[in-house]
């Protein structure tokens, strides 16, 4: 896949006891400043109210010294895209997210975007979710109907944000995640998928990947025992 | 809508500490009784192990007093609705069970032999998701596309099965349940979703429906605060 591409994707904006970003600020920081970033174009989709979603970003990205502009205050968001110095892309409902970026056209102005032009982009939660190659793998609710499931594919694996190990206290009868990802991988073709823990972050330039930010990950493939990777590992062979 | 129907809803097959199907099985003997049922038409498509399924199920039922036939064990799966004296849909993955019922062109028969012929319909999980308008309100991972969402409407509103409060001590950043709701009625045009907790069953007789079963149920409406309704409440105003 392309070299060009610089990617950092949030398991979750937040983590227990902290402020909206503060856990991810200094690899957010770092990440965008190789690319020397100035303003920041912030995709609201994922959530319905788009002016109070990008009110509630503005001001702590505004502390991190980046001026954000939403994609839906600009007069054409196609044209938002082919500008834009990085792309951040919010959680909320990833069905919804997906949709609407389907319905404006925007997947192939962002992928050319991320892989030919190398401009930074940056998901968390639903918006690490639309990076990969589909959203089979989100815990959200189907609330609406996209036309595919097919995603970004920006990396050519699945990722499951807000990863949780299985509580042995808990009397629930749902499904656990695990066998939610077992369910998947069930099926013939499917990619692995990443399961990221709130707190962990995958960083990807060009061909290498790393996991960074304050959690690990878990891996699951396809007829394979799933296996932990921790903060500082290199999972380079998932691209 | 039809007079005829029969239905009987579980949120889930298990309640904590206890065997498969043992809390409901007294509703489900009542249930039955009333339509004389000696043979039950399972339909294992939720999870990929049709075999096993069915054997898990054959069981329980069969201490109940019941044969169990399993669709898949069918010569012609259209045809076996289509003598069924009555229908057990159980849980597992609802895109999965979903998709299966449309590629199979089960939707028309199912509904046929429940609204118009009265046979006793049963759904576990996402056997009682797919008895609704939609399965927009599932908990499960879209690990499989089906053609849509719109499902067997054998009831005009959506459930939510495993339905389950917020827990005041958690410390994860998904959504609550309660906020993927929420979410699902932003959308203009979406139908009441009756949360139906561990434990809960709605028993469907005609334009009657009630609350039955070990644990109450939580009715969502878009606009309104959320309603409780316990064990032996009428809920017929949702038909
Ligand atoms: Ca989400
Ligand atoms: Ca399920």
């Amino acid at each position: 896949m392309a070299s060009a591409r610089r990617i950092l994707l949030l398991s979750s904006s937040t983590v227990h006891g902290s402020a909206y970003l503060e856990y991810a600020a200094t690899f957010i920081k770092d990440f965008l400043k190789k690319s020397d970033v100035k303003k920041i174009l912030f995709v609201p989709y994922a959530l319905k109210d788009h002016n109070d979603y990008t009110n509630k970003v503005r001001g702590p990205l505004k502390e991190l010294g980046y001026a954000v502009e939403g994609i839906h205050e600009a007069p054409n968001a196609i044209e938002a895209i082919k500008s834009a110095e990085a792309i951040y892309i919010g959680g909320g409902n990833t069905f919804q997210l997906l949709k609407t970026l389907y319905d404006l056209n925007l997947i192939q102005p962002i992928q050319d975007r991320v892989l030919k032009d190398g401009i930074p982009y940056i998901g968390s939660s639903a918006g690490s979710n639309v990076a990969t190659a589909s959203i089979n793998t989100t815990n959200d609710m189907p609330i609406v109907w996209p036309p595919t499931l097919t995603a970004l594919g920006l990396v050519p694996f699945n990722i499951n944000p807000h990863y949780i190990d299985f509580d042995p206290d808990s009397k629930h009868k749902g499904e656990t995640r695990e066998e939610r990802l077992s369910q998947y991988h069930e099926i013939p073709g499917t990619p692995p998928v990443l399961g990221l823990r709130e707190g962990a972050i995958l960083h990807v330039e060009g061909n290498v990947a790393k996991i960074i930010g304050v959690f690990g990950a878990k891996l699951f493939k396809p007829g394979c025992e799933p296996k932990e990777y921790n903060v500082g590992d290199d999972v380079s062979f998932l691209l």
